[in-house]
Parts: structure tokens; sequence; C-alpha cells
């Protein structure tokens, strides 16, 4: 690895040789039904709690991923997961029969980008193979980080949508497939945001941050990109990117960005107000659509920045602040 | 890296330029006292919450840590930690100022082993310098894991007692101290314990299987080390851990093991049941008595295994088993 400030260049990059994104029914009426590599109707899975139905779901990921590579689990150095459920469990349960050795990786909705960043080093460094991935509930999410679902509260324009939903994606040294070229692990931001239902706006910053070093270490502008992909701002924390990067930086990035909390659903028709989240919102956006339209040549280059907010319940009752973290990850067709 | 079956050897072997093991007023009490960096007798640490004097602890770990290795945080690539706290709260609050990219982990009491090992393998790929670090705090362990602690609950023989405490490591691709020459990381066990008051049950599994194959990968004997350690099986573990490396194996571990839950306190007189627990267990441990010793020349070979229970209250009180997780680390004087 070359490292330039905060970003790290490959000079040979790790490829993607195999990626799938899996949803539940309410992602699967959106605008990528078309793109997913499936589409659970009965989101419990078959399972006996949201938590376990989760974790079905990153399992299904993770070996739809595993046979689009072509790739045995036995095959795998290291598999890189996390998700939002108290002590990962949905990537515990997901994980603990494939017998490959696991690194657990806390970052919120970044886990995304922060699983392929840590696995493209990871490969870099000599690894043969190394499998990424991560999940979220809409279920098991809102009962721990909210209201119970009986409950049924009201919730406020700038509250986003917990994603049922998992990605997967395969990284080895060579092979067919986009590449990451460029990866940029973020700092811990805090605004001062202690609202749980307004995740965009703690959320913002970090994104600012880690975009503005990223275009900086790299000596590039928002122009060069094909598309910048924040991954889950929403509505409002979108909005509020736009407005640092611009205040801040003097950077416009509206021509070039897009969020995958405002790709996966349509936001006035399925009723989730600032759009989608969760760390399953991201994860199933990328490695479906996204990775699907660098294959096909319709994006070149696209800048994925999964951003995270690091909400704690016990933290956020107790009056504390929400840190935030973005990664960067430069991909590549 | 080199890889061998699950473990990674390292040519030019990463090096633990400095490290720092703090620890709260009752492990101060214990036969590890005079090796603590520091010792706080006000385990509140002067904040408002355990959870933030969690946080407290490690950021004093990291500082001190820095400290000792004469290193800058602007010179830190990254920062690996974890904790056992919902969404490692623990870290997060930590770490949240010192603008050092961050790569959170979740490992549960194995997460010192597991910020080694990843740290180790992105120095070996190139990185500069990365910080390792974890803590734990019996008070906001007990009342998110068990009961509050004003209902006085009783606890079994098989159960631990978590440490408050955090450690904290620099490694560096060259300098003085010592070298971290091999790591493996674990797969996750499942042999079915439900019983969040016997963790050392459910990780001694681990334990084994990830000892057993690192001794295969290495063409070892147990004889080779000076000290094979694990963290934190306290007796209960400790006891099954041998069982289980005899007969599953037909090997002895007992002339040449010790846990860093049986070292921190004097069972007997501590009313701690079955030992220390918690990441700060063998992360201070580590990080303070056993480095300190093997810069001495008092250890030349250590074997560092840190084992993770991968409890989450949720699963747990849907009656899930308790997956469990073992790093091994090489630490060679």
């Amino acid at each position: 690895m070359n490292i330039n400030g905060k970003t790290i260049f490959f000079d040979t990059p790790p490829v993607i040789t195999g990626s799938a994104g899996v949803v539940g029914k309410k992602e699967g009426e959106g605008p990528l039904a078309q793109d997913f590599d499936a589409i659970f109707e009965d989101t419990t899975m078959g399972q006996q709690s949201f938590e376990l139905a989760e974790s079905a779901m990153l399992h299904d990921a993770i070996i739809r991923a595993l046979t689009n590579a072509q790739e045995s689990p036995a095959n795998v150095n290291f598999i890189l997961s996390g998700d939002l459920l108290d002590q990962c469990m949905g990537s515990a349960f997901a994980i603990k029969d494939l017998e490959i050795p696991s690194i657990g990786l806390f970052g919120a909705c970044s886990t995304m980008a922060l699983s392929l960043s840590v696995g493209a080093m990871l490969i870099d460094g000599g690894a043969d193979c190394v499998v990424a991935g991560t999940s979220s509930h809409f279920c098991s999410s809102e009962r721990q980080f909210r209201f119970p679902l009986e409950y049924g509260g009201q919730r406020p324009p700038s509250a986003q949508w917990t994603v049922t939903g998992a990605g997967s994606a395969v990284l080895k040294k060579e092979g067919e497939g986009v590449k990451i070229s460029a990866i940029s692990i973020g700092t811990i931001c805090d605004l001062g945001i202690t609202d749980a239902n307004n995740m965009g706006a703690a959320m913002a910053p970090a994104a600012e941050k880690t975009i503005y070093e990223f275009l900086r270490d790299s000596g590039s502008k928002p122009e060069d990109y094909d598309l910048i992909l924040t991954g889950d701002l929403g509505y409002t924390g979108s909005q509020l990117l736009y407005e640092l990067m611009e205040n801040e930086h003097g950077i416009d990035l509206r021509s070039v960005h897009n969020d995958c909390g405002l790709m996966i659903f349509n936001l006035k028709e399925q009723d989730v107000n600032s759009g989608g989240s969760g760390c399953g919102c991201s994860g199933s956006v990328l490695c479906s659509h996204i990775l699907k339209r660098m294959k096909k040549g319709e994006l070149k280059k696209v800048l994925f920045v999964a951003t995270g907010a690091l909400l704690s319940p016990t933290s956020n009752k107790q009056g504390n602040p929400i840190p935030s973290i973005a990664h960067a990850v430069l991909l590549e067709a």
C-alpha cells in the first residue's frame, strides 16, 4: 500500500470477483428490484426471531457471493463482517457454521465500506481470498434502537427506514471484476447531534470529511467520478452534505452524487420519510445494483462512501451525542 | 504474510514499540498490581456513567501506550479497537477526539488478540504505525449482560468477574520491543452453551481449536513456548481446555498454560469465583505485566490466545447458544 495523507493506494488493486445483494419484500418493491440477487417475500426467513432472520439473510448473501465468484468457503482466508445489532449478533449467527476465520467489525452503517477497505488491505498484504459482508433488518433494528414495532410510533420527516437486506463481496488478488484502487479509513466526527431520528445530520459531517480528504489526497475533483455514492445519508443528510461541502470547501457535489438510502426506495410512494438506512442498505445496493452497472460498463469510476452513526441506545438514552464515521472505497471497472 | 493453514507468519515481524495496561481499584489489589501502568481508585473516572468511565480508561491506556512508544497520534495510520458494550460505545467515545482513522472491531473478550492480529497484518502490508486497544468495566458490563448492580444477584461458581481496565499497544514495522512473529484468526465455535454465567465453558472449545491449529500450522509443541496464555477462560474454562486438548489431541497444556483471568485476581481472597473476564482483562494483563516480563527477558516466547464469547443479551434471552472465538498472537522477545 502507498499512503498519502489518509488515503491508501494499491499498486495492484484487489478485485471483487463476485458479489450479491439480497433484500426483503419492501425493498423488492422499490426502484432497484430487478438488480437484487434475491427478494425475500417472507422477511422472517422462517426463523424464530427477526435477529436470526437477519443472520439468515446475511448467510444467504455470503453464499451467493461465493457462488458468483466460483469460490469455496475453504479457500477464504478471512471473512470480515459486522452489523447494527448488539454485539454484532447478525454476523455471529450468519457465519458461525462456515468455518472461515472471522474478523468481526463494528462500523454501524459504514460496515460495507469498512469491510471492503480492510479486506482490500489484507489482499494487498498477501491474503489470497477475503469475503466482506454486512446486514440489517427493519424489525430487529427498530425495536433495538427506537420503539417496539407494536407501539407504532410516529416517525419525523428526518427519520430513515432501516433496510431489510444484506450484501457480500468476494475479494481476490487477481481475476475479472471491479477493482478497488484506493481506500480511506475515516476518523470519528461528533457535531453534537443527539436525535436518533436524524441520523443523516449526525453522519453528514463524517461524509464531508472523508470525501474532502479523499479528493485532496488523490488530487481529484468530483467531475473525475461517474458517481460519488454515499450510504446512507437519506434526503436530510444528503442536503446537509451539499451545504457542508459548498460552505467548507467550495465544492459542489450535486451533479455527481447519489445516496444508497435515496436509491433503494421510492421516497414518496413507499412512505420511508428521509430514505433508507442500515448496514444492509449500502451493502445490498453496492453489491447488486452498483457492481452490476459497473460490470456492464455503465459506470466506470465510483467513489463509495458508506457512513455510520455509531449510535448506542445506552449512550443515546444517557443524552450523549451520536459519533459518526465514513469510510471511502474507490471502485474502478 | 506467509499463510500455512490458518496461521499467518511474518518475514519481518511487526514490533510492539509501546504499550500500557490500566485498571480499577479491585484489579489494583490483585497479584499484578505493581505492573499496571495506572490504578484508578475512583472507577467512575469522574464521568457521568460507567460506560463513559470505561471510555475514559481506554483513552488513558491509548495515550500512555503512545507516550511509551514516543509516538504522536498524528503519525498513527489506524487505530483498531472494540469492546463489549452495545455498538462498541466504549471505543467510540474513547477515540472520537483523537483524529486517528478508526477501524472498529468486534471480538468480545478476544479483542486484544484480534486488534493485535489485524494491526500486525496491516503493518506487514505497509502501514507505518497502528494502535490496538480494548477495554471493559465491571459496572457497565454487569448491568448490560446480567443484572442491574443494585439487584445484587448471586453469582454461581462458574461466573467470572468482568475486569475494569483497558489495554493498548503501538505497533510499528521497526523498532525496539516485543515482536509479533505469527498470528491466527479463529473460526467461530458453538457447542451449545447458553449459560451467560458460564463463559469459560462457551469459550474453551474455541481456545482448544485455535491453539491446536496454531501448533499444527507452526509445527510446534507446547514445550516450545515459555507460556501459552489464554484470556479469559477463568478456572472453569481452563480446566475444560485441559480436558479438551488431552482428549481430542493428546496434548497436555498444564505445565505451560496460564490464563489472564486467573492471574489478575487472587481467586479465593477477592471473591471473584472463576476469575476475571472482559476485554480489559487480557488487554491490561498483556499490555502491562506480560510485555514487561518479556522486555526483562523473563519470558521469551509467548503464545497469546484471547478468547471471546460473542454473547448478545438479546440472543441469550431468546435462548440461543453463545458462539465463541479465539485468536492467537505469537509474541517473541
